[in-house]
């Protein structure tokens, strides 16, 4: 009957600290929220398999975690597909519901379904876990939790400016100073497609030039190349690949190469009104800067394109990332209902605020004072003050066995509980407590007010 | 393309609101489970299904989610089971994973995994939802949440005493008072069992006598009568269907029942003691109650066994319930380990609370002040104070678009928001705010400074 206990790869247990040290994160990102006026919900860890399905591609399909019907499912699967044995066309008729991929699409689902009861324009944020069936590696889980802040029912660019803040407040409130907030917006990409006339080559373009950083100029040069790009489209890119300066001096070169595309010029436009916003503001320790090669998403994003790097000497991949989506609640039968949103990548918040020792000393919420249990007599004597402790907000707790002196005293140092309550006879004659300070090993016999003053 | 949305049944959105309520409840408990030693910890939402399958009964197995391997999942099914489209046999060849169906069994796994790097004894808990297939109706879900709270690694009975403390904490906290902490034993019940001949049928007989408040003394007994427990046996239960008054006076008709079976006695002693100790301790608004009928979760528990009552005139089942487990870790491979937990019924709770109007009205953390955009000087000159403001910790925004301002206005109503902030040329000259009062109509002329300290 004995197993030898394991869990799903890529899934994680948390011990106490872990779960303190996230929820030091969780926290943070939750109160900054909130300040900016967006407000919770909460939606289904699994939601009807024609929700999720043919939403991220065919590689995301692949990727959501399906759940078996329950009872005897066999019964409406699919004739064809079973006599086939074909796994794949088999799937939706043995299976109803899936496990969420991300909080997008049903952030989505929520709004058309309980649209009657949003009052627009609607800010939301939601932190809730996620599922992938990816192959797992270092940093990526088959089950992580997403941080999201939206907006929809506004176009407004005033929002983008504020998603640009929240982030600054976010990271200077987690002590993360010197992150990079690049931004880009799809109609300059889709501009300079035009420009070189490779507009039904937008992906490809975007996702050579993405590269960039990697692989070189040359390299990206090849691969439009060999994407069918024109030599001359990819001549007439060559003051992009020389963009420097800082973010008026690189659209000013932007404005160079975008002057015939309508698109491209509405999207200097808008970066222009942000970072004209964001100057006038000014951010506390983050730095803004423009990156035309950002093309994440680019599925579904139709304006700003937004990704947060660590700081510089950290070697971590983006640890936030948003957009704009003028059509996601579409696919639902809502349409024009433009939506804004970032969200937070909280495994790589955590692992960068670890290597860079920025969790809080006092996060982990410990017991602070352990008493000692040398029989009933003691442990009810015990009990009276912990209760008192207790109600003052201390976390307080008996040893509940009465074991050997040496046996508690070790307990308590494995678990590094700052203090230690020994009570006998001769304290409970006299009412008092001996309060020892495990750190410097100093001890005091004190009434039980002095007591609670000494360990807060 | 268009789909009507919904979500599986069983399962529930959560708005703004109802977020808030929940997490009201959340973090009273959670407070309440720190200061008394708790420490959380969080597992998977998935299990590999050996770990679930088998612990819950053969009505448990069949309530468990299974998740659909990934894949050409058919490639690896059970040619048997495939040929005989059995769906119960072929189940566990195409799906190896499935969703939590409680955090008990889970936490024994986490235990026993992690036995190595767990100083005990080991106090944690753990607040994460659980799903279970079961057909839903009013007050049960699908996918619902557990807030945990065990002990593992003494047999101390003071743990016991300290869960009814926790209990009374906090239903106090939440201002539930007056609710009923209902206790049993285990040894109890195996005790009068053996008292009247009836040790073979102690589950029949507990089941049976678990019904007594409800249909009452005589169809109890036919109840038993036809489970083959003689009449004879029944005959000496008499006393047992008449007791009454205190605790002690209940205790000592016991002792008179029981002086044959030393299990009997035992779980007197246990009882005595626990009731004793919460005499000298004293609870805040609970009153503790043996309940001999109490039978909950008899399959594993083996000493105390606890369940929580919602106030007089309240129509509610158990809102909490626990108790000891001699064994749960065994399962796994580690013997002698015994643990003992309560848990606290979410979902009941939020509704007794919502019944009774206990929510503080504070509880939904709204937005405190809306700025009215005129246009995007006046929106700048407002994110500006906006700013000052959100970093006083209030939560503010600017509406995004410059629409009509009877519109913005009733935005404002629509989503209860207490202030408005009107900023037109006049104010930016002046470097003042106009601040309306929502509720009373006033509206105010100020200055920076002093619309902080009118908002907090």
């Amino acid at each position: 009957m004995a197993q030898k206990p394991s869990i799903p790869k890529g899934t994680r247990d948390f011990n106490p600290e872990q779960v303190a040290k996230r929820n030091y994160i969780f926290s943070t990102i939750k109160g900054a929220f909130e300040t900016f006026g967006f407000q919770p919900i909460e939606t289904p860890s699994f939601e009807n398999s024609e929700t999720l399905m043919g939403k991220y591609g065919d590689e995301g399909d692949r990727l959501i975690f399906k759940i078996l019907n329950s009872g005897d499912y066999l019964n409406k699967a699919n004739t064809e597909a079973y006599e086939a044995k074909d796994s794949t066309k088999l799937t939706s008729s043995i299976s109803e519901k899936a496990l969420r991929y991300d909080l997008t699409v049903p952030f989505a689902r929520y709004v058309v379904q309980h649209q009657n009861d949003i009052e627009f324009p609607f800010k939301r944020y939601q932190i809730q876990p996620v599922w992938r069936a990816d192959r797992p590696q270092k940093g990526r889980f088959r089950e992580f939790y997403q941080c999201d802040a939206d907006v929809v029912g506004s176009t407004s660019l005033w929002q983008e400016v504020e998603f640009i803040q929240l982030y600054d407040t976010v990271f200077t409130a987690l002590k993360l100073n010197g992150v990079t907030i690049k931004i880009n917006n799809r109609k300059i990409l889709s501009g300079i497609a035009e420009v070189i006339g490779a507009s039904d080559k937008l992906i490809d373009f975007t996702v050579a030039l993405d590269k960039l950083d990697k692989i070189g100029e040359e390299k990206v040069k090849e691969e439009m190349l060999s994407k069918g790009i024109s030599a001359s489209g990819i001549e007439k890119l060559q003051p992009l690949f020389s963009l420097s300066g800082d973010f008026e001096s690189q659209i000013e070169s932007l404005k160079g190469i975008l002057e015939a595309s309508e698109d491209g010029k509405k999207g200097i436009e808008e970066l222009s009104f942000i970072d004209a916003a964001i100057k006038e503001l000014g951010l506390t320790t983050a730095k803004l800067q423009l990156d035309v090669t950002l093309a994440r998403g680019l599925n579904y994003y139709t304006g700003a394109i937004f990704e947060v790097s660590a700081p510089e000497g950290v070697k971590m991949g983006s640890i936030g990332g948003g957009g704009r989506y003028d059509d996601l609640t579409n696919i639902f039968g809502k349409p024009d209902t433009s939506g804004v949103g970032i969200s937070f990548g909280l495994d790589r918040i955590y692992l960068v605020l670890e290597e860079l020792n920025l969790f809080p000393e006092t996060v982990n919420k410990n017991v602070e004072v352990l008493f000692i249990n040398f029989g009933d007599k003691e442990a009810l004597f015990s009990l009276k003050a912990i209760k008192k402790l207790r109600e003052a907000g201390i976390n307080a707790e008996l040893y509940p066995d009465a074991a050997k002196m040496k046996k508690q005293m070790a307990h308590a140092n494995k678990r590094n509980i700052p203090f230690v309550v020994i009570v006998g006879d001769q304290e409970i004659a006299s009412e008092t407590y001996a309060l020892k300070n495990m750190s410097s090993g100093e001890q005091f016999k004190i009434p039980l007010n002095e007591l609670i003053q000494q360990i807060k």
